[in-house]
């Protein structure tokens, strides 16, 4: 059955959310994001959409302004996608989809997320009850927990902990 | 091009989050049930769905076991579908998301939560500033805000404060 990609007839935010994030594989392209991948790439060894999904996915969270476009070199012309300010303002949802996927999963916890101030691990609403405050993406690291990794350049790359948002540099 | 509904190759919360609530249509039938929703009929009314959609969506969650199917009438049977306590933890999930969608909406905001014990309106985290705790979906209510409602029996029947998770009268 075809089914749209817009909820018309729904008044409510997170109608108005689905419409942005909720295409299939399109929350994993921002997760990868907040990780620090930003070529094209690179998200596409991390995930294992289609190419033509990946390119789709990327122009139309450009579009949302979830995600900026910006030239990196010039010649021969190289892009990179960088979370906005609206982007960033995503870490609650994601943190707390992750959360809840690893609290119901029969796998070992795979990722750690950690406040940068004080090394305390969030809790499921991304609040680090040692601060007794939510930090944004901004100040938080990520390491891996110890359920099963990927062997991929950016699954090591995130081997060691990492601050979100920084460029993931990928060998 | 068609797409699975699984991430085997991800490791990670987020994947096996979306493989349960990451359909079209599905986070919209959890908020819904949040909101108090158990009969199918009322989930159609409030949903602009197909209702072969809605039919799959609800199997889908009970078989994941977020919704519970449960018998409410026998002769003739009829059921309502329940959060499970596994469904109740998506509260942190769903409400960053309608958040999230109010924030960057041209739309007033449609929805308002409330802490019950203070009154104190929730932030974008889900936490209630009056108190310093993150109040689980029950110690939560809704009432409409000044953006645009519909018009059908759910949404009439959510024009009163309503408490989450509490059944909802649908005339």
């Amino acid at each position: 059955m075809a089914l749209g990609k817009d909820y018309a007839g729904q008044h409510c935010g997170l109608a108005r959310a689905l419409e942005v994030i909720g295409e299939r594989w399109t929350m994993l392209v921002i997760r990868d994001a907040f990780y620090g991948v930003r070529r094209f790439n690179d998200f596409a060894v991390q995930l294992d959409a289609p190419k033509a999904v990946l390119t789709d996915r990327l122009r139309r969270l450009c579009d949302a302004g979830v995600l900026e476009k910006r030239l990196y070199r010039e010649s021969p012309p190289r892009y990179e996608y960088v979370l906005t300010p609206r982007g960033e303002r995503l870490w609650p949802a994601l943190h707390s989809l992750v959360q809840w996927g690893q609290e119901f999963s029969e796998e070992p916890v795979t990722r750690v997320f950690t406040h940068t101030a004080c090394g305390g691990r969030l809790d499921g609403n991304a609040f680090c009850p040692e601060c007794g405050l939510t930090p944004p993406a901004g100040d938080v690291a990520t390491r891996p927990g110890p359920g099963p990794q990927r062997d991929d350049p950016v699954s090591r790359a995130l081997a060691a902990p990492h601050r979100l948002l920084e460029p993931l540099v990928v060998e």
